[in-house]
């Protein structure tokens, strides 16, 4: 790993060591993986993060399951492995069936398929498609 | 546009007027979009696009609007001005809310992060996120 | 590998067992590479991946060993190391020479370099490339 | 356009009259398009980057007509506007026909779409694939 | 623009023009430009943005001019044309000449080149970049 | 590897032993490292990229450290893990502390928010942002 290693769970300064406590609690698991072990080279980020992390991923108009499928289509689009594989484990412990994960790989290729064709053919944007106070 | 320029409603073939038909069918408007009338250049194309789409983006284990919103996900990620516009059309009258879209762009916003913070730190994947038949 | 593992070839179903036997077939191949046997665990998606896959990159206006190239083009803008990979194989199959491949990478670095250049100044399209029924 | 305006023929340098010469008389055309009139600010870069451009994109072991096809695959990739539509008319000038367009975007949306499950997958690359000096 | 218009410095509430007000006093600008006219419709986002943006960017270990070319680079490299625009004109307020704009260009292309180069070869990390609490 | 292996240092011939002579000496360093040995394979590119690779990230306007965190910026952009990696070391090797990492992915994540909130929303560039000979 560039520029550091992790910061182990009985390395922890204190800082660190709330966040992890609040990690394992919310998730209610018991030992903190390799992402945040990162992170907490950087207290400071490491905090803010998942403080965002918990607001931004947890139920509220959309669901939590349905949170964990757009951000999984996003890790996919950005071809981040680590975060593909994480949250497919997330999305499964929140009720994620075969079927949901297949009808979401159908949704991404669509999107890509349709993108691609979009981009390569430079077409524009109908009128009616853009914003007058809808 | 590069190659070629849309096929108007009016100078579709036979071929082409049939899935004019059943898009405006299908979506209960009155016009055919920019996005299909150049893709009807390419007959083939145009045809197996629709069948897919169709079926792809239809209520199922994932809801219609939670389809749209995870399209919409990937367009972002895949930066098509053309495709963001003309699903944030279809997923308002879906029934996206305000505060639902504001959820929906901060989950992109929180994956987009952490992505590049993994990615950035090149940190491996946790043992426990592997596959072993979960 | 999220979601599933693999299907090895004497636990495929009989709708599975044709597409690999005819992937074999095909190629002219004695075992199912590992892309194939991971998307098996969706029969469907697996079956119309392989169809469009023969027909897409069969010989036609442009010859199957050029089709290679593209698609090595495009899978090296993805990031994809899999397909750079699986890709570059059956490319040499097909007759790429080593003076081939490296007039394949000069292209591919001259159009991301362009590419950004004309990115970063935010250049207008000239009329001319406009279509008017070229 | 950022930093610059563009350098508009008349108002070339020596240095950059040279390579615009050099440019209208490879491509045997009459005016000089945005894109070098932009890059004509930095005109060590403008020298080398048309340099490279000639010899990139000439025919050689690949065609100059199969190399525009490559190009056009990673603009793209890229989402880069201009150069899609650039080298779609440099393209069509060297004889691509529509069936060949059609081709060339079936096996861009081939390789996205692969490309897509394998990073979705995070499937390993098969040993086989691993070079051993092939 | 997707979902809503601008909101307008005369339109503004109390939340967003406190905002706003500051942008002004810290950049020293008379208006507003298009991107915070937008985000305002979702104030927790822009007074979130805001604030981080003030920190992320001001002068540091990195001086707030470098942040500028950094921040440009990421701009070209994700494609986003406004903020390619608006950041230049950032960049050059702070003090960025036509020559190390020329040099920004040719580091990005320098790591485009090598990146790709490095991503179509598949060649490992050398033991010597891997992490040991260097 | 796709298509070569590495060509060591003990069987590079001279063409390829003078570029190694000189990533050695300028670099001061005792062996050279995978990319290099990979790209060997093609000696012309090598020393073009070579010779590029020393004129773009010497110092100038920018200085040679500011230039590796641009690269560093890029590379994480791109997804490339071996020129993050070994850019991480060379960022190192010429001073970066770890409080100017720390801002450097401040940066970097503040312009991946701000791009993909501009992109999302479709916001058109500002007239004052368009250059007019600034």
């Amino acid at each position: 790993m560039p520029v550091n290693n992790q910061v182990g769970e009985s390395s922890a300064n204190r800082e660190v060591a709330i966040v992890y406590d609040d990690i394992k609690k919310t998730r209610n698991i018991d030992s903190i993986n390799n992402f945040w072990k990162h992170l907490a080279n950087n207290p400071v980020l490491l905090q803010e993060t998942w403080e965002q992390f918990k607001n931004s991923m947890a139920d509220g108009e959309i669901s939590a399951l349905m949170k964990e499928l757009i951000y999984i289509a996003v890790s996919i689009s950005n071809n981040c492995n680590y975060c593909i594989h994480s949250h497919t484990v997330s999305a499964k412990k929140l009720g994620m069936t075969p079927d949901m994960y297949n009808e979401l790989i159908d949704v991404i290729l669509m999107a890509n398929k349709t993108n691609s064709i979009a981009i390569a053919s430079g077409v524009e944007v109908d009128e009616q498609f853009l914003c007058k106070n809808r």
